[in-house]
């Protein structure tokens, strides 16, 4: 008799071996960190002694499933902030949080977390993709999980880089401290090519291959990153990296939703593996991967939750049986990827996926022992039929629950027993998660209760002069007054003529309180055109967003002066964008044309603008005197001048003043 | 002080109200069968005393989900077969064994299983269509659950009732028995508008009428139903149904997939209420609902499980998860129904569209104490943000799972306790349900085990003569041949012209043990036209399949006959089906024009066939001698006449007899 570690018994065995036998009352041997036996009871029985016998009558022995792409410290970020779109999302809540919060604590003791649920729901390794990966590898070594880790590169600063060329010399450190180890897989993870660049590209193949460890990228997860590629480099993303020479080195891609039919071949050929992630494709409405026709090619494809703030957990039960389900409803047909082909992602075929088939996605003697344990004893696992090993398959898609695993062994050694994680202190790291999410939630509720805090976030502002001197009056004849301009005391600096498209925010206390305003700026192309009207605008738009807050007014002589935070930015995002990440109360729009002239009066520089605005109907005709300042007494002088300006326009001292254009929209002017 | 049976006190309290108000550390009072009070737990202590003090600190309090949809007795026929077509997975599976097994018995074992699992999901009412509902009432009624109980109205013979009359009886029985009990409301389901009559939809009407009780039925599920209705009945199935009065009743409408942009206005009018099954109409590959621009015209949509044998189980918390998915996906816009409003849908939307939002569906003082308590201990539940009431439902619809389901009161009586099932013994109910698996598991064994019982199971087949006698002979000049038959000793009864396109099936043990053949088989309008050749086939072709087994081949004089069990039935299902059902190993096609006489030779009928096969090229052409019966005597004289045919037809006795065409085929011929 040969003498094992462990021996599990009695339960129904599936192997996921090249013929997928199903051993009904089978049982697995586990001598060190590999398999040492697999049959039926009966037979293993005779074969071994065993240190420790588990019983597991009734219950299901499977590979230990394999979560083939996740950025799992995000475990930290979960339910901050969904419903979004991928930018917002990204761009408004993900990437200021991380800016500020991730560290080697954060991936620490989020990593810990997503290790625990993942174990709870039956992964025993996982494909990451992350930053800090040296802690994320220590964390997930001393909780004894197996995991392929890429360490980020991206062209920008990261959290754990200045500089791309700063982040491949971490991840070269990272990767020689890590090759190796037995559970760990370091790994290289540009993150994709978008976010990358060609030099970026290349050096991270050369360091995969110097190093023969797998790469790890997103490859054409929405419809907008392929369009943009094909804007870009005439051919969509996948083509774009095969050009890079991507395809040497060992490819982990995510996602490739919009992968094109004559890119399949790309992959297929060069031993790309893929992983599909349908939670996030779905809730980010990326779409649906063209999983059949990859596989169908031959691509290994294996099955991911990505990262848990976009999913929002790490349940691989859930992913399979969605795995499932969408080319069914795509295809209408729902005989497509019937329960055990979607098993094999979730085991061998996802092991295939990171190029680790040779040694776990199976119960095979020799492999490695990372094997889970199923009960059937819950009311959503009765009855069970037996006509074949597809009712099995069909369990363990259609019905089985992440919390009907009981037990997990990684690399021959017990990491869960009876839902007991035997190496992460639950409580500590659930401690340890709160208190780093109460920090983030002060920091967001900090921001998203301040406007300017918000729109800081989101990077790019300058803040402006604290004054603004303004005078603006309704004026029906403008086209005389502006004629008025030519003469006498005014020397024109500068002299434009643009159309304007301006909307306007509105938030709770109403426009005096604060406002956000974006600003579509076309200027026609020479200074010397007439009057506005069926003449093309030559150069291109400038988009502004512009942040006014704590508006104090207060009218002086003549003129206006405003007192307010105002903050500009280029509006490198779009309306679409900022709507829904401010999400406004309200909003207007007002339309002008502007003859906009710099103007020196007495060695004072004006802004004197004549304003014909066609939306809203009705608003009317307006000259606007301004200046700007960050001194309270250089305000008053300049409103003093401004009055004089008026003056000398022909307009009355005594005309009605008006204030900005928000509010005569908002007043119904 | 007021006093109360039972107060909730602590817990994040998710009121479901108009205004949504989620109430941090709140409390809900139970006095009785309702909600006493709802509020800060501050404030309700000071005014309520109450006899138990539930602790809900650090957990989630929610309304108890309201399954909109299932038929929960198909618990027992869960993960049976999976991976079919509509069509094969119904009529195939199915209703075969729904015929041989539903009962009493297993309608009240199925119920209680099904009751289990929704109360473990946090379902506290559900929406039911099945057999035998007075037994789901009283096991639904000795759980303590809520549910609406639709008897199904089929228009062919159902398992609880020979025809439709029996079971509009047994209907009007079921609801004047239960109308007014507090937990039970009886309705009427006739099944679809495909399962049913004018006359059926009429009578469902009157009596949902007669009783005021809600009318349950199935609507535009799959687009062949729909595209079926509108060749029937020129209009889709909502207008037709509407054109029925169905929707003078109150109209709990099931899935709805494929209703028709003008048909959602009906609904809307009427009042009737919708349920959506995103599980289900994946699985069966039915497609996507149109849940935004139903619920965007006013219909309350509820989500809904479908029957645990289609899905394969019946957790909510999948579904809502899945509910907010897909219409993201689908329109390419990750704002789409967000999480507040999918868990709406859950919640009180569900109520509002089983017509019972005046009692349930939201936590209100007066509304019964329908109740769900969360634990929010899990580490997929770690960490939690309160930025907003927003974080709450993304949490309960993104990363919370039925198993964090901790207490659940329904009418105000505890029925789960931190997930003990206090009022069903699951060990019990575990047992029976196995005990019925195992018996449809032998039923299954034994059918699929025999290809006659799979066959007989789908309906319809006779048994035919035993023997056949048989001498095939390949003839090149074929033409003169047959113009033998015209001179002597043949009198000829009927002759017809054919277009045979015979599919043959072959299974493990190959063509000599048993096959099947499904033919199509198209005759020439009138018996006098010649030859075959651009000859327009002007009668509708008959489908048979004929199954043979335990096939005994034996040389007699010159004739071979065939004993075998040969069975036949008018082909019913498409080729396709069939195809699907049977999983043959191999499939085999022959194309022939036949030329067939029917005729009499020395008081003896035969049947001659001069077969010119077109597919597979190259087969030939052949001239066939057939007879059957019953006898073992008769078929050695019908053989010795046989050979005397053969004879007179100017064939040689020594000539080489051939067997069947699947013989040939298989064989390379």
């Amino acid at each position: 008799m040969k003498k094992v570690d462990t021996l599990l018994i009695g339960g129904d065995v599936v192997t996921m071996n090249a013929k997928r036998d199903v051993i009904r009352q089978g049982a697995v041997a586990i001598e060190g960190a590999t398999i040492a036996a697999v049959g039926a009871a009966e037979r293993i029985q005779k074969l071994v002694q065993a240190e420790e016998i588990v019983d597991c009558t009734g219950k299901l022995v499977i590979p230990g499933l394999v979560n083939a792409h996740t950025h799992a410290a995000m475990t930290l970020l979960r339910g901050l902030a969904d419903d979004l779109r991928l930018d917002v999302w990204l761009l408004g809540y993900m990437m200021p949080v991380e800016r500020e919060f991730v560290g080697p604590d954060f991936c620490d003791v989020g990593t810990r977390l997503a290790c625990a649920e993942m174990l709870l729901s039956g992964v025993t390794t996982y494909n990451d993709m992350y930053y800090y990966e040296g802690d994320v590898a220590t964390a997930t070594a001393e909780v004894g999980m197996r995991a392929v880790l890429g360490q980020t590169i991206l062209k920008f600063p990261s959290p754990d880089a200045d500089s791309y060329d700063a982040s491949l010399a971490r991840c070269r450190e990272f990767i020689s401290e890590w090759k190796g180890h037995p559970l760990i897989t370091p790994a290289i993870a540009p993150h994709a090519p978008y976010t990358t660049t060609d030099e970026i590209l290349q050096a991270s193949v050369a360091l995969a291959l110097e190093f023969d460890v797998p790469l790890h990228i997103h490859l054409s997860e929405t419809a907008l990153e392929v369009s943009d590629a094909e804007r870009a480099w005439g051919v969509p993303p996948i083509e774009y990296v095969h050009g890079q020479g991507l395809f040497d080195a060992k490819v982990i891609a995510a996602h490739c939703v919009h992968i094109k039919q004559r890119e399949i071949p790309l992959l297929a050929r060069n031993g790309a593996g893929v992983a599909h992630n349908p939670s996030s494709n779905l809730k980010l409405a990326s779409g649906f991967a063209p999983v059949l026709q990859m596989r169908e090619a031959g691509i290994p494809v294996g099955i991911g939750t990505d990262g848990p703030a976009s999913n929002n957990d790490l349940d691989m039960f859930e992913e399979v049986r969605l795995a499932s389900f969408l080319p069914k409803a795509v295809n209408a047909d729902p005989t497509l990827l019937p329960a055990h082909d979607v098993f094999a992602m979730a085991t061998i075929e996802g092991a295939k996926a990171l190029h680790m088939a040779q040694d776990i996605g199976s119960l095979e003697v020799g492999k490695y022992a990372d094997i889970v344990v199923l009960s059937q004893s819950g009311v959503h696992a009765t009855p069970r039929f037996h006509l074949g090993s597809n009712n099995i398959y069909s369990h363990l898609v259609y019905a089985a629950k992440s919390s009907d695993v009981q037990d997990v062994w990684v690399h021959g050694r017990p990491l869960l027993r009876d839902r007991d994680l035997l190496t992460i202190d639950v409580d500590q790291v659930r401690q340890q998660a709160n208190d780093i999410a109460a920090k983030i939630n002060d920091f967001m509720m900090q921001r998203e209760g301040s406007l300017l805090n918000k729109t800081v976030a989101i990077g790019g502002f300058a803040q402006q002069e604290t004054y603004e001197i303004q005078v603006k009056v309704r004026v029906d004849d403008i086209d005389s007054v502006e004629a008025l301009l030519q003469l006498g005391e005014f020397e024109i600096v500068k002299q434009s003529i643009r159309q304007q498209f301006d909307t306007y925010f509105v938030f709770d206390g109403g426009a005096s309180d604060h406002y956000l305003r974006y600003r579509e700026d076309n200027e026609l192309a020479g200074p010397d055109q007439g009057a506005p009207g069926g003449i093309g605008l030559s150069v291109r738009p400038k988009y502004a967003l512009t942040l006014m807050e704590g508006i104090v007014e207060r009218i002086y002589q003549d003129s206006v002066i405003l007192t307010r935070s105002r903050y500009q930015a280029q509006a490198t995002y779009s309306l679409r964008f900022y709507r829904e990440y401010f999400k406004p109360v309200r909003e207007y729009e007002v339309v002008k044309w502007r003859n906009r002239y710099r103007v020196e009066f007495e060695d004072t520089e004006f802004a004197i603008n004549f304003d014909r605005t066609t939306r809203p109907q009705g608003l009317g005709t307006f000259v606007e005197i301004k200046a700007r300042t960050w001194s309270a007494s250089d305000a008053e002088q300049k409103a003093r001048l401004a009055a004089k300006v008026l003056r000398r326009l022909g307009l009355q001292s005594s005309q009605e003043k008006q204030g900005d254009y928000l509010e005569l929209v908002s007043a119904g002017f």
